[in-house]
Parts: C-alpha cells; sequence; structure tokens
C-alpha cells in the first residue's frame, strides 16, 4: 500500500490549497493532471522507529517494522496523548480500539481509549459487551469524545465523513490528530475545495485487511511475535512535529507487522480504484461474461459455474497467492499456454480500456461524488441484490456439492482474469503509484482477503462485506467489464485471432512478479478463514455480515 | 424540449457566476441541487415574433411558430447581422447552413452564410460540392471565420467545443451573437468555473433530429409549408436586447415549425441524460437482457432476438408514435395485459434507479467530465465495436428474413421496455422539466429518430451515428440497465411476484399521455426513413454513417 511523492512534511495538502486559491485553474487542471505525486521514496522520518530501506522490483521503498517487540517504544510515540477517541462501530473501530487499548496496556501506559457513539446506536451494546462502558468513561457521545479527545481516529462510513466532517473538525481540540483509515474523506474535500484546519495532525493508517482480520490475527500475534495485518500510513499534515511519530505508533499499535508509506490522496485513488477493478468489480463483470460465454457454448450450468467462478476462487486464487500470476501459467501444459495467452492477449487491452475510465473517474473526483450522491438516495433506492439471479442460484448448488481438489483450472477462464488483474496493476503503474501499493491493491487483496469470500459463499458475500463506496463502485463497474469482454475480447477469440507475442512478452517480464514476491515476503502468516454457508467462521459482530444494509449511515 | 425556468434575460448565466464567485459554497450546493430552475412559464419575448401559450396535460409552455409564411420577419429578426459563420461540418452543420442560405435567399436578404473549417479539413470538398467556397467568400479559416462572424454557429463536436472554447470566445467580435446547438458547453465551462464573456448574446437552436433529417425536411417544406423539424431555442445571455428575435428567427431559417423555450441548462441535461435512458443506453440494455433471458427460458436465437430486439423497434415502435404508450397496452387482450403489468411493474423501481443516478450524475458536472476525458483517451482506445457480438450476428440474419408485418408485439419485452421509457419521463418530471422537453427527450426521439436506426441496422446504427457523447454514454450505461433488470426485475418475476396495481395505475394515468398526445399535433408530417443493408436511404455524407470514427476531433 505505499504509496509515494514529495516528502509530506514540506509540501502538505497539495490539492485542498490549490483548489482554495485557483478555482478555475484547478478545475481545468484536474481534467488531466490523474497521475499521483511522482517520487517513488517517500521519505517520512520517525524520531523513535527506524525505517527501513526494501527494495520492491527495480524500486525501493521506505518501510517501518512493527512486533510487539517495539511496544516498548509506544509511550514515546504517543507522547501527550492521554486520550484516544475511536469513532464508530463498523468493521475496523471494534478491532482497532481493541487493538491500540491492548497494546497501551501491554506497554505499560495510561493512554485511554473511548468509543465515541450516537447514544441511541445500537452499537452500544457491542461496546459495552468488550469493556467500553459510560461508566469507566469509555463509551461517549461523538463530538464529546472528539472534543476531548488529543487523537480522534475516525472510523464511521465514507459517507458519514462527508456528511460530518465540517462539525466533526470543528470539534477538535488545537493541537490534537486526527487519524483516517482511508483517504476518502480527502477526495470529498478536494471535490468541496475546502482544506483541513491547519492546527491539528492528519495522520492515515490503513490496514491491509476487514476490521475482523485485524482483531483476530493481532490476537494470535499475542503468541507469534509480528502475526498481524500490513497497513499503509500517511502523514498528510504535521502541526505539532511528532505526527510521524504518531502515525506509525498507531500502525504497530493495532498489530501491524510492517507499514509501508504513501499519502492519502495516493491511498485514496489507488484503493477506490481498485475495488471496482479486478478486486470487486473487475472480478464479478469477469465471471458473469465468462458464465454466460461457457453456456452459450453448450456446457452445463453447473459445469459453466465451475470452470469460470469456481476456477477463479478456487486453484487460481490459491496459486496467485503462493507463486504469483506467472505461477498460474506456468501450471499449464502446452495447450493450455496456448488457450491462456490467447485469452490473456484478447482481454488485456479491453479491460485496460476500461481500468483508464475508472481511474481517471476516480482521480478527477467524480467517483467521490457519485457515492455522496447515492447514498442520498438509499432511502428511496437502497442497494439491491445481486446474488438473486439464476447463476448465482447454480453457484449455492456448485458449492455445496464442491470438492476442493476437483475445482478445474480453466486457461481461458485464468487468462481472461489474469489479464483483467495485469490491467489492473499496469494502470497503477503509469499512474505513478508504487509498487507495494500496486500490489496490495491488484492483487494481495483479491487473492487473499476478497476472493475467498467468493468461494465461501457467492458474489455478494464479497461484495457487500465492504464499504458502501466498494458496494456501489462494484455494481457500477462490474457490467463494464462483462459488455466489454463480451463485445471486443471474445468476439476477437472468436474470429480466431491468436496472442500478440508482444502482449504475452510484456506480461512475462513485467517487473510486478518480482516486487510481488517481496512483498510476499512481508506477508502475514497466517490465512484467512471463512465459513460457507451455515459456518459463522469469519462471521458475527463486527464482521463479515449474512444480511447487509444499505441504508444511509450517519454516526453507527 | 422546452425547459422552463426564470426569465433568461433577467437572470442569465446563473451556475458560471455562482461558481466564480463561490467555489466552495457552489461546489457542496453542487451535491443537492439537481433541480433545474422550477418555474414552469419560460416567457420569452420577441419583438419581432409572437409567442403563443399551448396546453401540455395540466401545464402550459409558451411556444413560437414557424414555416415559410414567417419568412418575410427574417430580415427584422437579423438586422444588424451581415454575415454568419458556420463552424464546423459534422451532422447538423451542412443541413444548417444550407437551410439558413435557402431561407436568407427566400428572403431577399443579403446576409452572408460563411462556413469555417480547418484548411486541410477533408470536410472542405464537401462543403464546396454544395457551393461553399474561397472565391466567393463562404469557406475559411475557423478562427478567421469566427473573428468576421456578426453571428457564430458553433457546430463542431462536443470534445472540440470542450477543448478550444477559450480560442473561440476570445476570437469573437464584441456584440456579436453565438449559436449553440446543444448546452454541453455550458456544462464544460460550469465544472471549469467560467463564464461567457458578457459583451456577446449566447443563444440555442436545438433542432429534434439529425442534420440529414433538418434538411431533407427543410426541402420538403419548400412544397409544404411547415414541413421541417422541430427545435427547442434558449436566450442565455442577451448583450444587444435582440437575442431572442435572432433565437427564434434562426429556428425558423432552419426550417422548425414549431420552437419551444428552454434554457442552455435544461437542454443540456435533459438531452445528456435522455441519451444514456431510454433512448440509446436504457433500450440497448434492455434488450441484451430481454435476448439472454428469452434463450435461457428456451427459446431459439432467432426467436429471441424477434421477441426483443425486433418487437421493440417494429410494433412497440410504431403503435407508440402513433397511439403513445398506452396503445401498446391497449392492444393486449387480457392475457398480454397481465404479462404486460407484471413486467411493467418489477421494471419500472429498478429503472428509476439508474435513470436517477444518470440524471444527478450529468447534473453535478460528472458525466460532461467523464465524457471529455475519455475523448482525450481516443488515441490510444478508440470505442469498440458493440454489434460484433453474437446476438447482433443473429440479428443480422432475422432482419434478412424480415416479414415486417409479422414481427411479433411481445407483451413482456414492452412492459419492460415502457417502464424504462417511463422511467426516464417520470426522472425528468421530477426534475422540473416542463412536458415538451419531457416527450422529446424521452418518447419522441426514441421512437421517431433513434429505434428507426436500429430497426434498420442493429444496435451499433443507432448508438454510433449519434455524438461522442451519446456514444460514451450508451456504453456506459446500457450495461447498467442490463444488469439491474436482470438482478431485480426478472428475478421478481420468476418468485411470481405480481404486479403492483398502485404502479399500473400510475402508468395509466400519467399526465403524460396526454402531453405526448399535444406535442404529436406539433409533430412534422413526416417520417424518417432509414435504409437496411445495402440500401443508403438516410446515409451518406454529413448523415448516418456506416463507419464510426472514434478519434478525436479539434475543429472537422
Amino acid at each position: 500500500m505505499a504509496a509515494c511523492g514529495v516528502a509530506a512534511q514540506t509540501v502538505a495538502r497539495p490539492a485542498g490549497n490549490v483548489l482554495r486559491a485557483a478555482p478555475l485553474r484547478a478545475a481545468r487542471a484536474g481534467r488531466r493532471a490523474f497521475k499521483v505525486s511522482a517520487a517513488v521514496k517517500l521519505d517520512l522520518n520517525s524520531n523513535v522507529f527506524d525505517k527501513e530501506l526494501v527494495k520492491f522490483a527495480d524500486t525501493e521503498e521506505y518501510i517501518y517494522r512493527g512486533g510487539r517487540d517495539k511496544f516498548a517504544k509506544l509511550p514515546e510515540a504517543f507522547k501527550g496523548i492521554k486520550t484516544i477517541g475511536v469513532i464508530g462501530w463498523g468493521s475496523q473501530a471494534p478491532a482497532q480500539a481493541q487493538n491500540l487499548r491492548d497494546s497501551f496496556a501491554e506497554a505499560g501506559m495510561d493512554v485511554k481509549v473511548v468509543i465515541g457513539l450516537r447514544p441511541d446506536s445500537p452499537s452500544c451494546d457491542e461496546a459495552r459487551a468488550v469493556g467500553f462502558t459510560e461508566a469507566d468513561g469509555t463509551l461517549g457521545e461523538v463530538f464529546d469524545v472528539i472534543s476531548k479527545s488529543d487523537m480522534v481516529v475516525l472510523l464511521i462510513s465514507d459517507a458519514a465523513q462527508a456528511k460530518l466532517y465540517p462539525r466533526i473538525l470543528a470539534a477538535m481540540k488545537p493541537g490534537s490528530t486526527l487519524g483516517l483509515s482511508h483517504g476518502f474523506l480527502l477526495g470529498v474535500m478536494q471535490n468541496d475545495g475546502v482544506d483541513f484546519r491547519n492546527d491539528i495532525n492528519v495522520v492515515l493508517v490503513a490496514p491491509k485487511g476487514m476490521g475482523p482480520s485485524v482483531r483476530r490475527l493481532y490476537e494470535q500475534g499475542k503468541s507469534v511475535n509480528g502475526a498481524g495485518i500490513n497497513a499503509s500510513f500517511a502523514v498528510h499534515q504535521d502541526a505539532t512535529g511528532t505526527a510521524t511519530d504518531i502515525a506509525v505508533g498507531w500502525a504497530i499499535a493495532v498489530g501491524a507487522p510492517f507499514a509501508f508509506c504513501t499519502t492519502l490522496e495516493s491511498e485514496y485513488k489507488s484503493d477506490i480504484y481498485g475495488e471496482r477493478c479486478v478486486i470487486l468489480g473487475g472480478v464479478h463483470g469477469v465471471v458473469e461474461s465468462l458464465f454466460r460465454r461457457f453456456t452459450r457454448d453448450g456446457m452445463s450450468d453447473e459445469e459453466a459455474f465451475r470452470q469460470s467462478v469456481e476456477s477463479i476462487t478456487g486453484p487460481i486464487t490459491r496459486i496467485i497467492s503462493r507463486e504469483g500470476m506467472l505461477g498460474v501459467y506456468n501450471s499449464f501444459d502446452d495447450e493450455g499456454k496456448q488457450i491462456f495467452e490467447q485469452a490473456y492477449s484478447a482481454s488485456f487491452g479491453p479491460a485496460m480500456d476500461i481500468c483508464y475510465e475508472i481511474y481517471e473517474d476516480v482521480a478527477c473526483g467524480n467517483e467521490i461524488k457519485s457515492v455522496v450522491n447515492a447514498v442520498e438516495r438509499f432511502s428511496r433506492w437502497p442497494m439491491g441484490k445481486i446474488d438473486q439471479t439464476h447463476m448465482w442460484k447454480v453457484g449455492q448448488e456448485v458449492r455445496a456439492e464442491r470438492k476442493e481438489d476437483e475445482i478445474p483450472l480453466n486457461p481461458f477462464t485464468a487468462g481472461v482474469y489474469i489479464a483483467t488483474m495485469m490491467a489492473t496493476v499496469q494502470t497503477l503503474q503509469e499512474k505513478g503509484h508504487p509498487y507495494s501499493e500496486i500490489c496490495n491493491e491488484s492483487i494481495i487483496e483479491a487473492v487473499d482477503s476478497l476472493n475467498p469470500y467468493m468461494h465461501a459463499r457467492g458474489v455478494a458475500f464479497m461484495v457487500d462485506n465492504c464499504s458502501y463506496t466498494a458496494r456501489l463502485g462494484s455494481r457500477k463497474w462490474a457490467p463494464r467489464f462483462d459488455y466489454i469482454l463480451d463485445q471486443q475480447a471474445y468476439v476477437a477469440v472468436d474470429s480466431g485471432k491468436q496472442a500478440d507475442p508482444e502482449v504475452i512478452q510484456a506480461f512475462k517480464s513485467h517487473p510486478v512478479h518480482k516486487a510481488l514476491a517481496a512483498c510476499s515476503e512481508m506477508r502475514p502468516p497466517v490465512d484467512i478463514s471463512v465459513g460457507g454457508e451455515g459456518d459463522n467462521t469469519g462471521v458475527g459482530a463486527g464482521a463479515a455480515r449474512t444480511d447487509f444494509r444499505s441504508v444511509a449511515a450517519t454516526v453507527a
């Protein structure tokens, strides 16, 4: 997840300032300025922790190493912070709040972690159940908590942030620290042409996994030093001179074995983009188009589901996770390789076309604006179900009969899917994102985090366990991938068009394979475990959900 | 097409001014201000022509009546205008330039109509072929023509306008008149936060048909007074006090039998919205989803094509054009009505969901920004073909064997299609557009102008004969209609859900049926004729195209 740019301390808040100063120039520039700041070494210096230089393929990035042996440094990192308000109780908040509390206890610190919720929120009971109570002052009303905190970890939904940020910012103490786990709010504020008040720190720690995993792996980490979920971190604004110490300390205290540097802008662009591409929307569109193609070619519905969805969420995902994309390619015989190459070659260009469109729609603010508007419409049009169609009913039957080791590894499916993944990668690379971020937002999240959910219970269980922003984006872009593959890629294959050797060579020699291998060495050592129908592993309060809400949340 | 707001003369350029004055407030307001100005009687007064008050269902609108008997008033309307520069040579320019020249000759005027093109443009030969030449000063270089014209009729592509408008505006003479046939440029300038210079008139005449029809019906009108294509007109900025006379005179001189008032903002919003909904994107998504459903249910490919595409472009289109949407409903027997009602009822809500999303994405500037960005990418990713898939190959065979009077009128198909049409209508109504505009942008353009193209040669011949803005929008939104109908409407029908009597009652009693009847009385008396494969009726230079470009145009 590390994204890079010029050092954040010296040129904080670039887009916001420009917008405020010169709306016309910014607006016209926004039509073209799609690259994130181009420098690769985001060199954030902490006075408390030591950075390391790590090689990703042909580039290098600075990272910070976490682990329980670093907890001894937390008191210094959080110097002056007596109260941390964690606002909200969605996926991340229960995990981060509990991890922070446990880490501070472990380090012998008296920093108080306080949950901020609406007093009538049903989440209050869940917070009380894990020991956050009004009685000992660790559960309170949102704005009251904000106004009393030295650090505010803002974990309410994107939509709620978009709505409430003026009040939230106004309520914060001078010299306090705003902590975000997603750069979405910066995108909203760029659209609105406003900037953060300049007397607070603004930092980000974005764990590379859902809240439940952040908590589960942290708990396992108590026995295995360093087990936990990696995170990216950023310092957007350093009012006190200690923002980097706080950000790195926060990442370590929630259990990150490694923390990659990024910027808020780079984080939100790659994150919102990635979930619209191969992570959610892309893979959904790919399997819909493949299922249709396979049944039209005469396969039974069940076989078509196995050769498309099951093939991707089973063996293809597993091999990519362990051996990378080339591992999939190398597992085919000559005939399989030929089929893969033809499918890959036909699909890569059309997938790039959509990936570029998505990236630029995210970068220019359109996607964020659309999300904010869509949430306002939820009371009239809540998001509908996406898994009640014929295909996904077939899937339910197929899963019930599944024999894990008999799932086919279909070379055509692999070619189309991996082309979509590489298009997601290639676009991020052309737009100036560094490899740690590219690998996470295009590959690692897909195979280690999301696809296992689709494998367990189908497409909605994957998509609708994510944020509104992700769920809306997946619904928006999945059909686009579907149509363009059908209209261009499959038409080319059916007309007998053979693989383009240049496209295949570019795939085989792409530096991302090495970068992914470097990332893999920093992977947490435990796989995500998700139960199928009737098995609640990975499902529960503050965890993956089995029924999905699409009602506009204010503050959970 | 008439859209309405407060009188244009008194509150010209509302959005532009707001953006320039207060970027923050405008940006945040832009997240909610989706209604076009709400007043219904846009009361534009001409000193030359007489307006009439016309009843559309439960509302009234002012219109101006055209016809060759009004040509005698053209000299007064165009007083002070000696040279009109028509810039570009796409669909509208050849038609409008020739019609203007002929009308001025008929009225005994010496106004010179001059074509402005790049000197190396291949269009120069086409312009010379119809009598615009350098020799007599009626063909010249774009900016040279602009700087010498008293009125500039800007008919280059949307994308070229977005790129070139600063130079174009700068080149115009003080006190001259900018004529647009689409409000797109206003949307671009609103996104950019800039305004028209205030020493020129800015007016719009938007003929409700493609250029070739504008020319063909004008020529027929020489023998039949009043035959021609209706237009909407607007006065966005009146620097000289004569802008309304010029706008109405322009509409009459290009042959409009009736001219409806609108505003630039209302025109571009309804136009860009409508083509994304039922006019192009909606109907494409509807037929793809129906074809798939019908084949899955066991129909042959050919039969599925007949029961979906052919049914819509044939009998359904014909009946709506003559007897309105209720005419289709009334043509079914009891069983047919029941099937229609179930399909309509299940489809209306999901279609509304997408229509609302489209409207708000257009209204907030997102769609225009996406179009401008997409055109910048054309050199790398030109638009691909949309009619090479299996379904449209089947369609080609079906058309070859077609017997026009044997095309089935499928009640399920009719229910889904008319629900999508009514969702397009209902959204425009809720957003404050008047009925003349609603009827044109949701119904009349579909059945009288566009569907006949799909009937003749399939989906690409319809979609890709439109502007880049329309072609991109159709590609973007067709898949969304497809998916939501499949995921929600058809799932509801298959689960046995019966029609909701309230939804059906709302359809039957909707005032749009009366408004459409009122519009029909003002319809030009000639149907559009489009040849099928191998027949070039309606195809040719400056007319419908058989091969489609997607290369960024600068100035044609």
